[in-house]
């Protein structure tokens, strides 16, 4: 019944293949953050995340340093020899993301933002397409077709919390539904804890459960310092608290 | 850090101690059905459910067998040795099903039907509070606490979905948030995929994230016929796909 | 195509006439506080709200006078010629609050309530029934259809606020669900924009928007000094401010 | 207490002074189409709308007539003499949309299109910005000062529905947010009852309600002939219902 997923490489990563762990921070913010941060968790991670363009609420917090984080991502990665992901928000810099990091990713604000689905459809670089936080499932499947529909098939899913009533936490992770994800569709799915929570002590037991449920992967922010962190401090966990989960 | 767990005894079940497994028909329907139904999932469960009194949206639907559902249940338990859990919806049945059950349900409808919860607080019956599907999980929390506040601590918290705006699945399993209730009290936390889901295909991975993640249990309906019960039919297990989970 | 509309009579308020306005005090605090603040909103108000069972979110809070509060609402509502409507909580307290007030309201905590729904459908009572905050539109009628199948059809429906994401008010008032089941039902319809919003200062708009709409009336918190409310304090209307409304 | 409002001039219209009525098709289909609808509801409206570049859930279905719409689009807003409002999805395509309609309209999905809402902020046009169905009021109020932050004050804020658990209309109209929203910000408010409820029998009273409550406006979606409309066919209204509303 089930049909074959559609491995999706990321240099000499396979996703959907094993469980997949993206790690890193929210933001680049210096070339000794990221690297001393990806450095400390290397071991346990396939690819390292870190934001050059950071879509913020308001135009006047911090919105990431961009072409300059852009060359600190790609330093990091070649001497670390970790493939990376990294958010793209505007048709324009497509051209230029793709040329300094391994895969692409919509984040959730921009899943419905259909010229640049089509725009990261041209290339072919992987993609990492986040759910939008007041997306239904059937609308995630249809931006991931504006991906196909230009060429693209390298896409991964990504489950990453939806906004309900419920305030305990900072979205609501829609667990069952990434599951279902899986069920309907063959691009490999994974799940964003921190994001979806904004609450480091519940990452350990939710990757182990993604493990369980036979999910392809998952996406945590590690900052070596989450005190100092330029956004979603409060989120991330340490490269201790990381590493621990995975010993 | 985190506190010890508050044991509840259901007979000789110790929910706390271990994945605890509630299982069996949405209603009794007859003796026939739940003694089917009980005697091939026996081996797989800890706890046997059926609900005598149901509280369905409309008052034409189906709404238990009442008195007789609470004689089939007790007879069933006996004959198979196995201990019950059954919904309670009215303040002067509670004495009543206390007889017949042993475990009492506080249902999703009813979780601030405050009057209730004082009502079983004052027995001295363990207790299955259901989250509402629209309540905060401070107010499940709170709702524990009436149970609490009349002398009854043998209390277990499930969660069986909230409302949102996804209608892929019948509501939005709160998987992160039952973790979350882990941490902030010391009742022991289930799940119920059945409800949360509506979805048979969503049980097993659903069970096994459970496990993995810590959780004290998992409720799930069973009925040795699922096409022809009497309510909520289409996301029953058949005892087959049930024992196939636990293998 | 539009049926007509039920009448609903609260001794001699025609509730579906023109629009009706409710509002008093959450609770009923002391004699002198209800009879205060009737006074000054009387010329304003067809019918006297006062809660005297409360149902809180958690046992510690205050959970109303009850039988002192139902003789005060009594005494207050013929000293000033008005009639009262106060929620009723328990099966077991629908005949004396029966006696003590002229029309029977249900919380929205307590919709899906279908035993006391079934209790004051006995009765020959009106009865104000809310919608419960995670109850969707047929499920509110499905609750009318409780009462009515008792034999009760003095049912005023009122919308008070459904849980979404937006916190910057309490809840979502669901207006175009108010109009929409207007079309629908043959109830009255009336909104609580003081529940629904948690905002004094939308009161007055949405009372406006709600005559505008065709709705049947509102229920307004008012409270002679709102500062020493025992509840729900920071949503009250001073009487002041409520006349000036209606001016 | 209250601020004075930003008035946003569309040609001779004046957002923000009385009561403003921008109607029309879903989509320009054909200059016959626009025409036709434009012609029949001319006298009662002060903007014409039609989308040119729509924002389809699936890339199969019809995404607009692109350069040949726009063209359309102009051609009858100077044969009729009436000012339009058509959407922008792309960064690249914001100068040519701003040489052929007089207002850009940032729709539900690109409200945190961070990209976008900087572009339209460097042109001097006034900007019809929707909130997101999935966004707070307080990001609705950052993404405008993402285009003020640009220089561009020239903003209307559209509330056009919400995502919540509710399932008998399309989306929830935050109708108190909309009335909260002019409380807070010094933009003219409207509200989108057509795309909100997806219920042509409900935009009556809902205009009615929005010129009651002080809102700045309301948009609705007319088709001469809705059961041939080539989006959204079901929630437009006729010609002759619209007029029959501002009788």
């Amino acid at each position: 019944m089930k049909q074959k997923i559609n491995i999706v490489k990321v240099k000499n990563v396979k996703i959907g293949e094993g469980f997949c762990v993206i790690a890193g921070p929210c933001a680049v913010e210096s070339e000794e953050q990221l690297f001393k941060t990806a450095k400390l968790i290397k071991k346990n991670i396939n690819i390292l995340r870190g934001g050059a363009y950071k879509p913020r609420s308001f135009p006047d917090k911090f919105q990431g340093l961009k072409e300059e984080g852009l060359i600190i991502l790609k330093k990091v990665s070649e001497k670390l020899n970790i493939p990376t992901v990294t958010e793209v928000l505007d048709v324009r810099d497509v051209a230029l993301i793709s040329e300094f990091s391994d895969m692409l990713q919509i984040g959730a604000r921009n899943m419905a933002n259909y010229s640049l689905l089509k725009e990261v459809g041209k290339t072919r670089k992987p993609v990492l397409l986040k759910r939008g936080f007041g997306a239904k499932i059937d609308e995630l499947l249809g931006a991931a077709e504006y991906i196909l529909s230009e060429g693209n098939n390298q896409i991964v899913l990504c489950e990453r919390g939806i906004r309900t009533f419920e305030t305990s936490l900072r979205f609501t992770l829609d667990f069952a539904g990434a599951i279902y994800l899986k069920q309907k569709t063959n691009f490999p799915v994974i799940i964003d804890p921190s994001h979806a929570t904004g609450n480091p002590s519940l990452i350990k037991p939710l990757v182990k459960a993604g493990i369980a449920a036979g999910l392809d992967g998952v996406m945590v922010e590690v900052h070596y310092n989450p005190k100092i962190a330029k956004c979603d401090a409060f989120q991330a966990l340490t490269p201790k608290e990381f590493n621990e989960i995975f010993k």
